[in-house]
């Protein structure tokens, strides 16, 4: 009775949500800072009794209000109940049952679920230093440089591209990304939920007229602080928005979540405010790090992807760490994969959540250099 | 760029949801009572810090409330974004892309656009009198009575089978369903979004430990008052329920759906209270139509199906009263649909809802008999 590409399915995992207090709470990319305001009085204001009706089915004032922040029309714009729905039904609307799903390599791991739950093969790719700082020469894991052309997408009928990267947190420039969906047959999904951490962004090729095949997604859950409310929308050219209105859900998107977004989008300053100290922080971590021995990949992220300085196996030496700070309360994340298991994502907290979290790996490294100092009394005796 | 299937696509319409005071809103099945005070107090207490964090993705509080009040265990409950989440998943968890789905016909006009998404072929089938006050004998387009074995499930992966049934109201017996899910190879979900309306329902089917392949879906837009939240969720065996898990998006359902579902859930009193004083207005209301010629199918649900008394063609006469209804800022259903076209369904809403209806359908029918006598007058002359 269950279709067999289901039962053979190897589930998404998400990163964990410990309950508790006194928790450190960095491996899922969330903000550290509350939501606006704004949406504090929108929900204070909020009649309960709006909820006895169906939300609007194509959120009218929230598409409105994006159209406007995007510089775009109404018509090129879509919202899904988080991000993940819109993955999920443009795998369904521009990939045909014998077509297929690509994107990075490493990158946001469910895509090679969002294909399997499809039915059809995923590729991964790995991305050159064709844009500039966004490789790293002689990083572990990192892939060739390549020359003069710039990145070809592989033919597939969906690419999905994240920029930046996750969990790497490279940055792409965006006339990379233009001149690689222009030699592309398919439809190229950026999905940009890191983009307001980032020194650029990719919305004005969607928005643009000529636009044939790029959409760019964006979400509310990092830069404004609402991942709890599950709102993403993306823009692209009209055609392909439309097709995503055919094949969703007949209210995707409650009335509280249209209305909490609604007032988080009219507030940038505060969700600038944020992002701005996010970086801030983030650029004192990654120093932090480095002083500490660590590899670090330039972020343009709220995380970053690193590896911890060590003597024998790398990946060994990131898992080891990983599972010491979960034991002192401090989560991060830890992707056991082959390009991936020599490091660790940790997500930019706050200036206080990073100095505990650098504390607890001073503590880790002085009790490992402890433990070897007795292991080598150990054998000396 | 677009699939094929997506393209040729007729998306599903819901009713409209008409904007602005003063109207009387009988289209689209709404509770005209408020959600709970225990709601109202859940959305105060709501601590919006908590949107900054990924809702729990297995929604844990929420179906241990939901197991509990179903006399069932929380592996056996699987919530989504509103109950359409729940079918678009269990088309693609038990339905291979050579398979079906099925469902009676007329049903909720919504099954056959599932099964267009999904891109596998729809069965409508009629459904006779076999469980006792089901069909209506001499009806107009009521299907003909089966003689004795009872009502088979037609060949398919997934049946959709709403009981009470909408637009009709019509409830077949639980009885009568479990006979038709033992003789059926595939997995029958029954669509129970109007039981609190009913003198039964199949939770107890759903909930049996050797139950192999009922699943029962509810939802808190209807007896619940929550609309505009968008919480179904379902019962069913745990291999099935397991299924769903693996496809669904990672947060599928928000915190504060989450919260709230669980705040009403907890108050049934409430809901109970105000589904009883919809059965009354219900039971009034169908008599007052009755007594100005309407026939009234026996409705177990928060709605009327019922056809105009008319000289001429049936379909004009629903269809011109749901126009002279929208015209006065009344808005009920009419499905354009050969087997629906006499009728208009049609939302019990408050006594004063039914009342203001009531005298609006007296005023069409005073202006039609003046139009009439006109007509004739001209004609004399």
């Amino acid at each position: 009775m269950i279709a067999e590409s289901v039962r053979k399915l190897e589930p998404y995992v998400p990163g964990e949500q410990p309950r508790g207090e006194d928790v450190v709470k960095l491996n899922t990319n969330e903000n550290p800072y509350p939501p606006s305001p704004k949406c504090a009085e929108a929900l204070a204001g909020f009649d309960l009794d709006r909820l006895r009706k169906y939300p609007d089915p194509v959120f009218t004032d929230l598409r409105k209000a994006l159209a406007r922040l995007n510089k775009t029309v109404e018509e090129r714009i879509f919202v899904g109940n988080g991000s993940d729905e819109i993955l999920a039904l443009a795998a369904k609307a521009f990939v045909e049952d014998d077509g297929s799903i690509g994107s990075l390599d490493p990158s946001y791991s469910l895509y090679k679920t969002i294909a399997a739950i499809r039915n059809v093969p995923w590729t991964g790719v790995e991305r050159g230093c064709a844009c500039g700082s966004a490789g790293r020469k002689g990083s572990r894991g990192a892939p060739a440089a390549e020359a003069g052309a710039g990145f070809a997408i592989p033919e597939c009928s969906l690419f999905l591209w994240t920029n930046p990267n996750a969990p790497t947190g490279e940055f792409a420039e965006p006339e990379a990304i233009a001149a690689a969906a222009k030699r592309f047959k398919g439809v190229l999904l950026v999905d940009e939920a890191y983009a307001d951490f980032a020194r650029g962004n990719c919305m004005a090729l969607a928005a643009a007229r000529g636009n044939r095949n790029i959409i760019v997604m964006r979400t509310f859950s990092k830069s404004y602080s609402l991942a709890g409310l599950r709102v993403g929308y993306c823009v692209g050219p009209e055609p392909l928005i439309e097709a995503l209105y055919k094949i969703k859900d007949s209210y995707n998107v409650d009335a509280l979540a249209q209305t909490l977004a609604l007032a988080a989008a009219k507030d940038q300053r505060w969700m600038k405010a944020n992002a701005a100290k996010i970086r801030r922080t983030r650029k004192a971590f990654s120093k932090a790090l480095e002083s500490r021995g660590w590899d670090v990949i330039p972020s343009e992220s709220n995380f970053v992807f690193a590896r911890p300085p060590c003597a024998g196996s790398p990946a060994r030496a990131a898992e080891t760490v990983f599972r010491n700070l979960k034991e002192r309360n401090i989560f991060v994340r830890y992707f056991n994969g082959p390009k991936t298991c020599d490091r660790l994502r940790i997500t930019i907290g706050t200036d206080g959540d990073m100095a505990r979290l650098l504390a607890a790996l001073d503590d880790i490294s002085a009790c490992q250099a402890g433990q070897a100092t007795n292991k080598a009394n150990n054998k000396n005796r």
